[in-house]
Parts: C-alpha cells; structure tokens; sequence
C-alpha cells in the first residue's frame, strides 16, 4: 500500500460467517478541494473481507493497512487515547473486547438492521442500475421511482436469511426469515462434497445435474406429470430424495450433483417463504441481497425462478 | 397366515419412497351377519407398507398372503381374467405394467390427493380423538365440531410435502408444498449418517445435539440475544452453519448430532411454510400428516414449536 495513501472512515459488518470492512482511502496527492462550499476529497471506497474464523489475520489486516496510514497510532504509542469505529452485526458484540485489546479499537455499535436498511434505501434511490431483474439468463434493470419504492420486502442471505418489510426511511420491520441460507449451502457442501469455500462450491453446482439426486415428480409418476394438480414430471419433488433408494453412498454420487442439488434446494426455499411473505404483508417488490446472491447469476436465476413458480 | 382366512378388498397407495397396502381380512370362521338389513362382516383391516424401490417383496407378498386368500387365482390359472384393485399414488401409473404383467392386476386409478383428502375427511369425521395437538410432550385431542371443520390446511408430509387447502368434501385445492420433505431427511440423513431406515435415523436424531452443527444467534453475538428483533440466542440463525467454520471433517462430527440439526431444519421448514400458508388463506386449522410424522413425539414437537415460533 502506498504509504502516501490517507485511510478514514473504516466501518465493520461481523457477521457470523463473514467480517466485511469498508474503508475510505483518500488519494496520494492528498488534497481537499472546495466545491460549492463542500469540502470535496478525492479517494476510493475500499472493500475487504475476511472469514469470521479467521479474526486475527483481520486484526493484523487493519493494524499494518488502516491503523498505520489512518494518523492513528497503535495504541502502545497512541495518538488518540481511544478509537472509534462504526461496527454492527453479531460480531459487533462478541468480538468488542477483542477489538479493543489487540487494537485499541472502541466500536461505536449500529444496529444491523437498521444498517441494512439505511443502506438499500441509500443505493437504492441514490444509485441508478442498481436494482435489476433475473430471469432465464436476463438481467434487466428495474427502473425505480422514488415516489413508489416502499413497502418493498427485503430478503438478506448471510449465513441465515432475514426478511424486512420496509415501508420507509428509518421505518422497517422483520417480519421473517429462515434457518437455511448461505450458512447452510456451504455447511452442509463442505460435509458433503468437501469443498472448502463457497465460491468453490458454486462453481461445481454449476456443472451439476440435480436430477442424479433430487427425486422428480416424474420419478414417482414414471416420466409422466401430475398436470391435475399443476405438477411438471420435472418439478422436485423430494430433494435429496433419489438418495433413499439409490442404495449408493456419498462416494458414488458426484460431488457437482450435490453441490446443485443444494444449491436447488436452499434457493428454490428462500424464493418460496419470501414470495409468501410478501403475499402476506401486499408487498409488490421483493430485493434479494447478501453474499449468497453477489450478482452469481446461478444463484440469482434459481431464486427468480421459485418466486416465478408459487 | 390361517389358510381359513379370506381377503379382500386390497387396495394400495405406492409413493416415491413406500408402498403402502391397506386389505380387509374377514375372520376364519367367515359368515355375514344381516343386521338392520346390511350385512355384517367380521374381520380386520391390514396395513403393510414396503420400499418402493423393493416393489418385487411386495409383489411376493400380494402374490403369497393375498391372492392365494383372495378366491382369486393367479393368473396362469385365473378364476376371473382380470383382477382389479384401487391404486393412487405416482406408482400407479408408473407400475401398472409391472403389476398386470406379474400379477395379472390392473390398477383402478385413483386420484391421489382425492383419495387423500376423502381419507382425512372420514377420519376427522367418523373416529373420536383422531386428531390431536401436541406441543411440550403434551399431546391433547381436538374435539370436531363437525359443523365447524371446513376450511383446513391438510399438509401431507410424505417424500415431498404437499399442502392443501380443504373447503369441504371433495372440495380442495393443492396450494403449496415444499421438495423438503421426509425423503429430503432421509436422503440427506442417509448421506450424512449411513443410517439405512427412516426409524434409525429418527431414533439417532433424538440422542443428538444440533447446537454443536447449527448456528446459533448466540453464536454470533457471543451468547446474548438480538431482542431488538426477537431472536433469542438459542434460535437457530443458520443450519449447519457452524460446519462452515469449525474446520472439522463429516466424519469429526457425531451422526446423532448431524441428524438431529437435519430434523429441525426439515421440521422448522415445513412448519413455517404451512403456518405462511394458513394465513394466506386465513386457515385457522392445520391438520399434518404422512408417514414423516406417524404418531413420531419429536418430528411432532418440532413442527409445533415452528408454527408457534411463527
């Protein structure tokens, strides 16, 4: 890192999985302008993150990166007696005391709901292109008019998933969620395919094919539909329910086929429960996020079509 | 079997995962009774289930303990030419070749949410103290008023799960469903655990821990609770999401404590998903049913904590 850069303004988001961290880091040429009465600096919003698990390569990332090019010392030689820093999410709590010891760091707790919220409604109606639409391989931006953006339901999938009603700035509720999110997608495809991260386990699901594993409306019915009911032969019908009967164990399946079994199954639920929560509450619009989605098109592209399909 | 007994009435429902066989066995000493002009007989209805995927031991047992008692011959040497028998379920399309070609059976199809529902309704109706509530260990009967049972949610947990909404007899609607259903626990079970039956597999849940698997809210906000929002520490924030950081291996886990996490996050699912849908249509009642529950405390207790928690 140039030693001329000048970071500021680092924030933390501690989640259960994932520690993200957003810093400002103004330009070498440290300058501030003055532009219609604003102080204008020029620099580059920072992203980084770091397994939970893995604090401390964390702890050393901001010591040598942030804390030294920040004109705050560590705290053995201290400019400032205390630092504060914007810190939410679980970890926001658990790791308080770690924070401070090892860095000298006091974090100025926000809310995480109240964080996320402020934070959708900002891009949102602040950024254009930002919202999009995903169907059959189509991104198409979603065009949003500020007079008409709320109630929407937002659906945030971290580890697990949490449903928000937001019917305005600051005005928000939970109003549901689900155990089985992007926690559950790389928990249960490390135990079964060994995969070690999450981006590697989606690109195996990629190469997949569900059928292998998941038992299909056709399997039952014997490659005809049920169409009395609306039920496709190639609709799932159990996931994971091939399985039972195979009579193969874990090492005779491909690791790919159950990568996107999973992946089927953990979205096609998220798309579910969200569409029926926002039946429920008259919600018109429905904004996935988190790290699950990422603008991963698999991920995407299953959801739309389960929120498609009830 | 008494070489006196006459059977009768044989009729089966074959699903993704089970054959389920339902015949009437009248009493060796067979007579009819007339009583108020309808004739009587003394027996007993017999229920067998077999695996699917083991449908030549249930041809076995049709030709065996059925046919031989049926006054119906084989038909090598038929008494009638064609034997008919009521069948539902996937299987009855899918394997009515298999049967009129090993059996000389042909399938009267029935509709399978037809029969289902019909079933359920002369159940609730016809036999006291057949539907009952059961929450904290406690089971308690819920007395019908017959006038008052319509409109229900009737979800059937089978290999899939199937939600309907009934209005009345012969007046239903498939609304909902879910892929994750009992072979989802099953077959994921069977992956993770190298249990071979649903009942082992049960049985090992009940003897497991899944805070050791699940991710807890605690987890992530170091043992206090987020109750700005309503999570208690103990909820389950991720399934399976502390196999994402524990760096453990499947076979570092114990199978109980695997099984145990799968049979809440099936459980927990099918409940919320139920109770979203009893609420857009303004259910008050939701019966469950299906071979995943059979009279079984745990999977009971679970759904019921999960319709409550929501």
């Amino acid at each position: 890192m140039d030693s001329t850069q000048k970071i500021s303004h680092l924030a933390l988001d501690i989640g259960g999985t994932l520690i993200k961290l957003v810093y400002f880091s103004a330009n070498g040429d440290y300058s501030e302008e003055s532009r219609n009465g604003c102080s204008v600096v020029h620099g580059k919003l920072c992203f980084a993150k770091f397994e939970t698990r893995k604090i401390d390569d964390c702890l050393e990332f901001i010591r040598f990166n942030i804390l030294h090019h920040s004109g705050v010392q560590h705290p053995n030689g201290a400019a400032h007696d205390k630092l504060y820093v914007k810190a939410t999410g679980g970890g926001a709590f658990k790791f308080a005391d770690l924070f401070k010891e090892k860095l000298g760091i006091l974090f100025d707790k926000e809310d995480e709901m109240h964080s996320l919220v402020g934070g959708v409604n900002f891009l949102l109606k602040t950024v254009p292109r930002e919202a999009f639409t995903y169907l059959d391989g189509q991104k198409e931006f979603v065009e949003i008019d500020h007079n008409d953006l709320y109630p929407y339901l937002l659906v945030n999938i971290g580890s697990g998933v949490s449903m928000i009603k937001v019917d305005g700035d600051g005005k928000y509720e939970r109003i549901s969620g689900t155990s089985l999110g992007g926690g559950t997608f790389l928990g249960l495809g490390k135990l079964l395919t060994k995969c070690k991260s999450f981006d590697e386990l989606l690109e195996l699901s990629h190469h997949g094919n569900n059928r292998v594993i998941d038992m299909l409306v056709g399997d039952i019915y014997g490659g005809t539909d049920y169409s009395k009911i609306g039920l496709s032969s190639t609709a799932i019908a159990s996931s994971f329910g091939k399985a039972i009967s195979d009579g193969k164990e874990l090492e005779d399946y491909q690791p790919e086929d159950v990568a996107r079994s999973l992946l089927r199954m953990i979205s096609n639920n998220i798309g579910q429960i969200a569409y029926l929560n926002a039946l429920r509450f008259g919600l018109k619009r429905i904004f996935f996020g988190g790290f699950f989605i990422r603008g991963l098109e698999y991920t995407m592209d299953t959801i739309s079509v389960a929120v498609h399909f009830w």
